[in-house]
């Protein structure tokens, strides 16, 4: 989706925007690792994101890529940087055109830097000599599909020495069809608040978004700075040197220095910030925490789950099995080829088509990676016996891990609430995947539970999920028959189905009314889809887990006997207005 | 819809099912009084109704017509009498041919009378001598697609001198493809069940549903009874006798005596009553209650209101906008068209295609009749100032009257909660024609508002409509807009419209939440339906109340001025947890 409307929205609602920028990884390591970190840093709720192109062509064939995956499955909207060095008008063509199918609808276009190894730019071979010669290319082949932002040097480019003349090709670019203007990185305020009084004096009239990188490390810090010739204010130098080799000190001193910045600039009235990332986390989630512009307040989602960026899907679908829940990214691929999407309520669909399972793991190249491997191993153990498997189920419910084969997340927020219960019940062997506690109309801007538009009031009936043993199931539905709300399936490997409800039952699970509409029925318990489900489930076992042991290993077999012979089992709570599910099970 | 699986389902239950017989009227003013009356007797909840063929074909061609009218407007299966006395094979052929394309599916087959005038059965010039003839020819050329029902004689044929040929007879019709059996009236049990006994050793082993008439008045049943050749016990006429003259004292003892008739059956095992009424509710009533057949609990209602008998129509619609709820019978005559029903919610409806008004003024043909404006006047009098309006809406609301133009029957159980109210209302010159009290996850089983399957929980937001002056309007928008939950919409005939909705809003102000289901959301405020409904409703003033009037009468004027200045309002308290909405208007 363009932009355009959500930068109106921001400021319309006097609101700060901001977006964080990432580079394509060279390794499938690297790029499961950027996936994830992405994936994560979306809850900060950031404008849009940029994807930088690959540096002199290296990694040049993944932005593309990396920047359909995230904006079909992560619903993030992209900013995708286009350089135009070294590349041919049939090149740039197929780029741009491919853009345009994925709806891809913001590009940055950049001249980029010469090819690493030359040492001189030779202008006279190249098709496009400036990036003002990219925004004439695109505004005269595809019109006005694209959003379209420029940079510019606050402290003039390192290749000019005459900074009117840098904002004299600033405006060229911007008269050409520029939407937006993005700065280069800096640490002066002033040089920054001179150069956007000059640009509007020239008759630049664009937002002007700042460029921000924390200082991470001293000296990759001077090393860039120097490169760009950017200037380093001398309190900050004289603050830095003192603890330039405690490497922590000046993460923290970045932080500080950061948030102090973008303070400033948010006074000065700059529309938004932009972070240049370097990929990581940290420091941009601690400065605009201290700035006050992100907060745990999630109230404001619209749905209970993250919607898909895609347009039409977006628009269109509001309701998901819950089972998905803690993999969206495979709900979303097994589900793209949908022609439409549940709208209002979970259609009859009598034979849901899910995709194959692996079309998720093409997203996921490097998921089979030995470093992959390696790193599951540090964190699920190499397990011995049924009890080590519990632990580590507990210690995923106590946050000690941030990932489960079934989970591509941390503890869901809603499954926070009942972690005490949960630990109790992987303790005696009940594996659980996916709950929630029930909810009886809490208000819609619940910090919790709350989504939707203001004024409504927000349901739930309690869900558990989780894989165990026949002997605990057994026991389990002796205790669970003795409640008439309580509807379940269990299903082992085999497709041995034992269950109380109808083959084609679809209960609501996740509900909310709001004034002057329909009813919202987001997430539902599909008898069905289950059933496909089931099967993903299980095979992470296998594919996720046992896979990373040796074939002849303990650990191996031992997830393979669990394969093999645990049931996987769902239960709902009709009784939403008091349920005592959870408690009655522990029982 | 063929009666035979509810039959089954009844027994199932173990549950005795009845069913009322009706007869065609013979004038328009008669068919609209019985109208009323089978709308206000399907709330007791016959499993079918019967309408008999017109007796010599003088009323024969008004069967057809009300079969189709009771089934597909009053939600209520038919079983329609036909006789093949004096009838062509073209003609039969035409009526069942009829009956199938309307889904009217339950046929009784009789042999019927001698035409009036002729004082002996001459068969040689007819088409079919018998009602086997009948059967036979339906199974012929109709195969399954009717259930076919008989009646047959406790005490034997009054041409028939043999019981035992007359039983062989039966046999011979039951063998032609008969589903169940309905008896001739009869006043002794033991002669009823020696006939059944009998027809069990004859190997009839179908239901055979006594036929039960309550005595409603001494000389037409000595008449009757004489005619059929039906035998009056002793101590039926030893009671009857010093009462024959006392109208009131005969009907209170019809009453006594058939429910008791009725619990001796019961007790003998008889799957069902059938119940000849004469057009007349009062009795059937009375022994129904007396025998604990039928409650005032209404919570067993599958929605909030009375589906359609229409196959299609009631397997998928289950959404309706509130505006009609009071005008059923205008709703479905105006929606017949429709190629699909809301079904799960309403849909996006960008112009709901409703059809004209008058297409309902054609079922109720006789409502123009000077029978019907004396009726009306006798109950609305002859308003002659506000005020008198303002009396007559108010009577309503106390139950002194029955009826208003916007209400085909008297309160509605969901407003009888808060009549007090309305009356306050009505009597400060907001005359209501629709309402609802807010109600926050009451047992779907609750005797008021309670409805769908068990277990459930159902909500209401609270809801008015009604007429009143600019000036009130006024008075009552500067209160309500300091309560943000409020939605309106308020419009007069020229369709100046106040509101504070989107035009293509749709508020659901009826919901329920059920185990292991999707939320159903069956009741809804439309605006755009509203627009379509403020047509009806505003004409009502004109073509049902002042039309009873002289055109130069005082009361016609006023009714006039109203209908060209007033506004009619649809007002939603969005805070169903707590509303306050109706007091604070009052206030």
């Amino acid at each position: 989706m363009k932009i355009s409307d959500k930068i109106k929205e921001y400021k319309k609602q006097k609101k700060v925007f901001y977006s964080f920028e990432y580079f394509p990884p060279k390794t499938d390591f690297g790029m499961d690792n950027l996936y994830s970190r992405i994936d994560k840093m979306s809850s900060l709720d950031p404008a849009y994101i940029d994807i930088t192109w690959g540096a002199g062509g290296s990694t040049a064939e993944r932005t593309l890529d990396m920047s359909k995956t995230i904006q079909k499955y992560f619903g993030l909207d992209v900013m995708m940087h286009l350089t135009c060095t070294n590349m041919s008008v049939k090149l740039i063509d197929e780029v741009l055109s491919e853009a345009k199918k994925n709806n891809i609808s913001n590009i940055l276009a950049l001249r980029g830097d010469p090819p690493e190894g030359s040492n001189e730019w030779r202008k006279e071979n190249q098709a496009f000599n400036y990036g003002v010669d990219l925004v004439h290319y695109i505004r005269k082949n595809f019109g006005d599909t694209f959003f379209l932002a420029v940079g510019a040097y606050p402290e003039t480019h390192q290749e000019q020495s005459d900074p009117d003349l840098d904002i004299t090709y600033l405006k060229e670019k911007v008269d050409a069809g520029v939407d937006i203007i993005v700065t280069q990185l800096f640490y002066d305020i002033d040089k920054f608040l001179i150069f956007r009084d000059k640009c509007l004096s020239k008759g630049i009239d664009i937002p002007i978004i700042p460029g921000i990188m924390p200082i991470h490390n001293y000296s990759r810090f001077r090393k860039f700075t120097q490169f760009c010739k950017v200037n380093i204010p001398e309190n900050i130098l004289k603050k830095l040197e003192p603890i330039r080799n405690d490497d922590a000190s000046v993460i923290n001193f970045g932080i500080e220095e950061g948030a102090d910045m973008c303070e400033k600039l948010v006074k000065e009235g700059v529309p938004g910030l932009h972070f240049y990332t370097l990929n990581l986390e940290h420091s941009v989630k601690e400065i605009l925490n201290s700035i006050g512009l992100i907060s745990d307040n999630k109230a404001n989602r619209e749905l209970p789950w993250r919607q898909s960026s895609d347009e039409i899907r977006k628009s269109s679908e509001d309701v998901r099995p819950i089972f998905w829940s803690n993999r969206p990214i495979s709900y979303l691929t097994r589900t793209e080829n949908w022609d439409d999407f549940p709208n209002g309520r979970w259609g009859d669909i009598s034979s849901p088509t899910f995709g194959e399972l692996n079309q998720y793991h093409a997203i996921r190249a490097g998921s089979q990676s030995n470093e992959i491997r390696d790193k599951r191993k540090k964190i699920w153990g190499q397990p011995q016996s049924i009890k080590d498997i519990s632990n580590v189920f507990m210690s995923f419910c106590k946050g000690d891990i941030n990932a489960l084969p079934w989970c591509e997340t941390k503890l869901a927020i809603e499954s926070k609430q009942i972690s005490n219960e949960l630990i109790k019940l992987n303790e005696s062997g009940y594996f659980t995947i996916n709950s929630q506690p029930n909810v009886n109309g809490v208000p819609s801007d619940d910090t919790h539970f709350g989504w939707g538009a203001e004024g409504g009031r927000v349901y739930q009936k309690a869900y558990l999920e989780f894989f165990t043993s026949k002997e605990n199931l057994d026991i389990l539905i002796t205790k669970i028959k003795k409640n008439n709300n309580i509807s379940y399936q269990a299903v082992n490997v085999s497709e041995d189905l034992i269950s109380n409800v109808r083959k084609d039952s679809v209960n609501v699970v996740t509900w909310g009314v709001f004034p002057g509409e329909k009813i919202k029925q987001p997430t539902i318990v599909d008898a069905r889809s289950f059933m496909i489900w089931k099967n993903e489930a299980f095979s992470l076992w296998i594919n996720d887990w046992a896979s990373i042991y040796e074939k002849d290993s303990i650990s191996y077999l031992l997830l393979k006997k669990i394969y093999e012979n645990y049931y996987l089992v769902n239960i709902v709570d009709n009784n939403f207005i008091k349920s005592n599910m959870i408690k009655q099970i522990i029982k």
